[in-house]
């Protein structure tokens, strides 16, 4: 795995799964900053003795700001809200554009003297959004170079912590696909879940570049460098480092083959004579989103109802992310691109996500798109 | 798996393993309890709003307050000590007695104004000592009796909380040879791990009775009713049921057929002619231990040789927990029985344990104890 990405074994976690990755990342920064650099005072102080019986509340002078965006993983996104709500950390959430993008210099522009903490998915879950890490990276690492200060309303301003912002990234939906080398991206942290690669089962790698400051959340034994206590799940890493090394191997042939049924599945979706006139809208860039995902929403028409015609066809198709923590309410994703004014009318918040796999052929698409069709003839009736 | 611990289905929680489990039991309080209870002044107010975006350690004005064993896993006894270091909790450490178990009455002492948790192992992972789950439960619920008061230094003091000290059991252990009904135990929260039963996986169960405080430790979905984000382990979960249904079916014949072989290999360990000289120690309780654990000590030999000179005969023991986390030291139950002064000399802590399975035969009893008297005859030599 360490291989796979370009780093060393020592930087390989393993984790129960991608929630459990992106929970460690994040948790585990908090409670190491604390326990190793919080002391009173707006500096902290290397030489005081690492560990204290004093209550690390009483030492903290500042909170440590972290940055993420409106279209993350819930494992990151209620993570990081669930840290705010317990007064551990302070939270900036930047918006994504319409296209389901973040804008790498708005990130940079939310960089403040208490940022400590980065977190952008690689590529979205539901949208399928390729989100400019290295970009990102730059922009941090340009931060760096100016021995770690920051400029915040033109000002030079001591940065609390000895380090740049840490940078962690979501790739659980990119390991398929995208490029995992970690010194190519620029990041410090990286998640990885088994779940969404074809031949794992349920776990889960968090990459953590040597010296990152971490702590473990879990209480326990030893293991994985005391990061992760608890037995190994050895039978279940061997399974995730090769479906990793597969699917690393074929991802540049998959992603060719993929592309061309993707770019053809959303021009028949958007201009096809059958489907033109529902006005399709497509979620998340044309371009910028991994080669499996389609993600778009039909005015007027409830999604859900759509699962259910398109499931009794033989076609199955997901609403929102299973993991949405809010059950009931239409996906967050899809809610972030319309704040960004897309023409589509603010009632029309559902959508339909399309996934292929190594399977899917053009016949499967064509009969899809037909589906699709047929059954938006029967509904147009009652929700126009 | 809730039929067979006598619960409802909706008080049976997933997890990835008894590690976390017991986490989750632990640290799920804490923040639940911050989030819930935690208001300015000794009392609590039931009708403040519940969620609120003040920092929770302004509101804190007491410490909850843990008591658990010295003899407790690493998961449980960890992380009670990772939230002491925190600040989160006060901690009080119950030392058993020279037998490996703990006195109910040392417990029931324990127990103060702000007590909000009490986490006592059900059967010990390394000397198979089974605590008495039930009499601490009735102690417990004695203090419930009257009104959640306790009587410290003889006087009445108001609780802090509307609930009386939770009780937690790691019965990660048990789940072979006793019995596991919740009711009949008298627990709030109970850990199983598929890791100690024959036919699962690694995955845990956290059983939480209706009505107990507890909240997710990772942020993320809404499975497994919010308090453990990330996709379900289906398969592994399946594969649990099978086997701790088939664990509990046979436990009490098994347990039959174990306490003839676990007794007569003690008796052999202690008083046959080829090992009496050897001054063999047992350790833990000759009778309130699991049918399938024996532990000794063998004075002034290394324990680290001997599991090496048994493993080269094809025997197979272990020196301490793997789960311990201060590798390199010996093993911290042993020194809490040793604490409590037993007649062994102070620098003898070395120990082995001897774990017998469904396929554990007298023949293999009797390799074993030739074996090792073969290997102490070679070197007593050395070591005298």
């Amino acid at each position: 795995v360490a291989g796979l990405l370009g780093a060393r074994p020592e930087e390989i976690i393993f984790t129960s799964g991608g929630t459990e990755s992106n929970n460690l990342a994040i948790q585990g920064l908090i409670w190491e900053l604390q326990e190793t650099y919080f002391f009173p005072g707006p500096r902290f102080s290397l030489s005081a003795s690492r560990r204290t019986s004093a209550r690390p509340f009483e030492k903290v002078s500042f909170l440590p700001h972290f940055i993420t965006t409106n279209i993350e993983h819930p494992s990151v996104l209620e993570t990081c809200r669930m840290l705010e709500k317990r007064g551990l950390v302070e939270l900036t959430i930047v918006p994504v554009e319409a296209n389901g993008i973040v804008d790498p210099e708005k990130i940079k522009k939310a960089i403040k003297q208490n940022t400590v903490l980065i977190s952008i998915i690689y590529a979205n879950n539901e949208i399928g959004t390729i989100q400019p890490i290295r970009e990102i990276a730059k922009e941090i690492r340009r931060y760096q170079k100016y021995g770690g200060k920051t400029f915040v309303n033109t000002k030079v301003l001591p940065p609390y912590l000895p380090f740049s912002p840490l940078f962690h990234t979501d790739a659980a939906q990119a390991a398929n696909y995208l490029d995992l080398k970690v010194e190519k991206l620029g990041v410090n942290l990286l998640s990885l879940s088994g779940g969404k690669i074809a031949g794992s089962g349920r776990i889960g790698v968090l990459y953590r570049k040597k010296g990152t400051p971490l702590i473990n959340v879990f209480g326990g034994g030893s293991q994985e460098f005391g990061l992760r206590p608890g037995t190994e799940n050895l039978s279940e890493i061997l399974k995730f480092s090769r479906a990793l090394k597969l699917a690393q191997r074929n991802r540049e042939k998959e992603t060719k083959r993929l592309l061309k049924l993707r770019n053809y599945f959303i021009d028949q979706l958007l201009h096809s004579k059958i489907l033109k006139n529902y006005r399709i809208v497509l979620n998340g860039d044309l371009e910028k989103r991994l080669p499996n995902n389609v993600n778009i929403s039909i005015p007027k028409i409830p999604s859900d109802l759509l699962v259910l015609e398109l499931s009794a066809r033989g076609v199955y198709v997901s609403e929102k992310s299973a993991c949405q923590s809010r059950e009931g309410e239409s996906s967050y994703v899809i809610q972030a691109l319309n704040k960004q004014g897309r023409s589509l009318p603010k009632e029309n918040i559902s959508s339909l996500r399309f996934s292929f796999g190594p399977d899917t052929t053009k016949a499967n698409l064509n009969y899809t798109l037909q589906s699709l069709s047929k059954i938006l003839q029967k509904l147009e009736k009652w929700y126009n």
